[in-house]
């Protein structure tokens, strides 16, 4: 890669005695090639220092990098993420041995191919300077500048595969027949994940059929923080695939990976779960909907509550079961109930993740196995909910589903109201409880639990009485 | 590394089946290690999954990491970001054919020695729910989950040391004699730039000394794109530094590396600046102080103009050079205006960054020669105009300094008066031009241009009429 590069201050060109001092450091007898971006500044400073290192008898060569598109009636292109082809592929050819006139020859002609273009759903935050707002709610901006230069234009913002559309677009006729290396740049502020996102959509975009190799996604020209990717494609014969995959000592290079299919392997024998004959039974299934959908419909109120304290999801994990459950139900042996708790627990443990699913399949599965030893419905579910305890380590008072789940159970002998009661005010009574010895909840502190119900124990009460109302 | 990782859903652990599925997929017959974090749903899940595992014939192990000390009164701590060091050297450990007893054996002791805590200024945005507003502008979260998970406490932020002073000072307890690795881990949103500073500050830190080692600034565990950090320490042998040393093709590992000293180089002979004597001159004191003042005191709106059309830093880059001049001022050859142009072209080029520091020492040097050749001021500053417009390729009507400076120059024959009035008039007629020909105003698009005046223009037309008034 570089040798050496000079700092000026934030979205500043360096000074030209700045440049000048970079550059008698690092050039030897082979000379120095400097690699600039095009943008006036950057250009006159390194200009005119190169000149001046040229007068204490330096061999030096400037390439200047122009690959954005944005602007496409602009006389003079911006430099931006493309770069790095520049860094990379000089850099390793010089690493060869190569003179410092191949090296230059070798990064016009890379320059001359590569084209780059960037999105983002915000402005970055300078330090010491107010944020400017400049990006509206769901909006993008295409074609910004990577020292936070405002877009050639903003579009309506949907999501990761419209983004990449757009981008795609903009790429396409610059692009010719032949194979192709896409380097994907996040702008600083983006998640890794969506990040990946935005690499499978590319690969699945207009232009991923011409993508023989990919460097990223990864953070390697940013603009700040902000929260904005670009995409930089650049025709690539065998040299240059070779030396975009030279090994290279830098940290920040995540590396340039050929793109292959992925490889899909078959479950193991034995782990494709063994099915429950379907079979019909309309009351069950009427109830089996209604529980779903009160599940379903408390989505939003329990992950605001698990929000408060563990990561709030709960909703989503319920609502999601449920919505499997739904799906499945023709798959289900709704007429055999005791099947019907294994086949409800085997669903839960596939479909749910996070230790409610654990918890729930291990509740479900220790029902069916007490219902098939010939216990009622009532004594089968308190066998449940004794053995999910006893391997969940939780007990009445540790702030979680069990404290409305046992007394509901406990009070459905007299009866569903009897139950629903007795799990709302089970569920209530966690509201008090500043300690939770287990689950995500036992890892913040006492007072951001005072005053909410746990999450789990209002699924419970809301179930029980819903069913009962 | 890892040779599988096993994904739940966002924050969710992952079902039994699919712990299952993986280590299937590529346990061999030298058996498997599972590097869990001790979440209870991965704890459950891997569990359960290890077991299934074991009934299958396969050879498996499990190693629990609880390295968060941000509760130390909890009986179970979590497991974040120092589980690198484990996936790290178990996994070096194990490509150099160590059996999975040992490999086990080691992970536990790296297990045991490593201690983190995490910081964070924001709350993560999950993915389809509303952000919790939990941290108040100002407040910084620590010791909070790698899942979004509320910390222990809110402290007032107070920049970079203060942060890292208050991760530092909950480490150091835990920390005994010996030499230390220190991993510093983006949570996700935090800047490269800040990062940096961070790191820099955590080698000044109280635990600074001790640390042999680094690993980062990277983002290695993340909480999506949570703007926080965190901090891993591990007490390193020889063994364990040549482990975490040793080569690994992951693209998302930044490598380890051995803090040094910088080493900061002379500057070569011939680029420390020439300094003309100084000499005093209370009239030009006076009046080079008042144009500083001027520039000083536009910085807030000449940034504001320029963030309609550039990156936002004129105003800034104008009164750090006004405030490096006002520093200089004793060492300026007041008394000999000849020699002053050429000292503050040298001056500024220096302490400016951005293409206007070079056109600016351009035009006072260009100045100072026209000066010393006999011109008077008016006529030498127009020289020192010319040449500023010949080498940044700027004309009049092109949305520069120039369109108020030219005519500004013009009228000074008639007064300073007539100047500023020209300067005003030129810099408001740039609010009409929507097309930049030349600076960073021609990367953006008309309509954004329209009704702002260049804030280089404007910089001249506040200096002229100030020192008219």
């Amino acid at each position: 890669m570089l040798t050496a590069a000079v700092c000026g201050d934030i979205f500043a060109s360096p000074s030209v005695d700045a440049v000048l001092a970079g550059i008698l450091a690092v050039t030897g007898p082979a000379g120095c090639l400097l690699v600039v971006k095009n943008y006036t500044g950057d250009r006159l400073n390194f200009g005119l220092a190169a000149e001046r290192a040229r007068a204490f008898g330096r061999k030096v060569s400037m390439v200047v990098v122009d690959d954005d598109i944005a602007l496409p009636d602009l006389p003079q292109s911006r430099g931006v993420a493309g770069t790095l082809f520049v860094h990379k592929i000089a850099g390793a050819l010089a690493e060869q041995g190569a003179d410092l006139e191949t090296v230059t020859q070798v990064a016009a002609r890379v320059i001359a191919g590569t084209h780059s273009i960037g999105m983002s759903l915000d402005t970055c935050t300078v330090p010491g300077s107010p944020k400017e707002q400049r990006i509206p709610e769901g909006m993008a901006e295409l074609g910004l500048g990577i020292h936070g230069e405002a877009g050639v234009e903003q579009i309506q913002y949907d999501g990761a595969r419209q983004a990449i559309d757009a981008v795609a677009d903009k790429l396409a006729p610059s692009m010719g027949d032949g194979r192709y290396v896409a380097l994907l740049n996040n702008l600083g502020g983006v998640s890794v994940l969506e990040m990946s996102v935005l690499a499978a959509e590319l690969v699945k975009s207009r232009i991923g059929q011409r993508i023989d190799l990919m460097v990223g996604p990864a953070a390697m020209m940013t603009s700040l923080a902000m929260r904005g990717f670009s995409v930089s494609v650049l025709k690539v014969g065998a040299e240059e695939a070779a030396l975009l995959s030279a090994p290279c000592a830098m940290a920040a290079w995540p590396g340039c990976v050929k793109l292959a299919p992925e490889t899909i392997l078959p479950l193991p024998d034995g782990l494709a779960p063994i099915k429950a004959l379907p079979s019909a039974h309309d009351g069950t299934r009427a109830f089996l909907t209604a529980c779903c959908d009160i599940m379903i419909a408390a989505e939003g109120d329990l992950n605001a509550l698990d929000a408060k304290s563990g990561d709030g999801d709960t909703g989503s994990t319920l609502a999601g079961a449920s919505r499997a459950l739904l799906t499945a139900m023709d798959s289900l042996p709704l007429a055999d109930h005791t099947q019907l708790y294994r086949a409800i627990g085997q669903e839960l443990s596939q479909t749910m993740g996070g230790s409610s699913g654990v918890l729930l399949a291990i509740f479900f599965a220790a029902a069916g196995d007490a219902a098939s030893a010939g216990m009622p419905m009532r004594l089968a579910l308190m066998a449940g909910l004794e053995r999910m305890q006893e391997i969940g380590g939780a007990k009445p008072g540790d702030r979680t589903m069990i404290d409305a789940l046992l007394p509901a159970l406990m009070a459905l002998e007299t009866g569903l109201q009897a139950a629903a009661q007795a799990a709302r005010s089970g569920a209530n009574h966690t509201a008090t409880l500043t300690r939770a010895n287990a689950g995500r909840a036992s890892y913040i502190n006492a007072e951001q639990l005072q005053g909410h119900v746990d999450p789990g124990a209002e699924a419970v009460a809301r179930l029980f009485e819903h069913l009962a109302a």
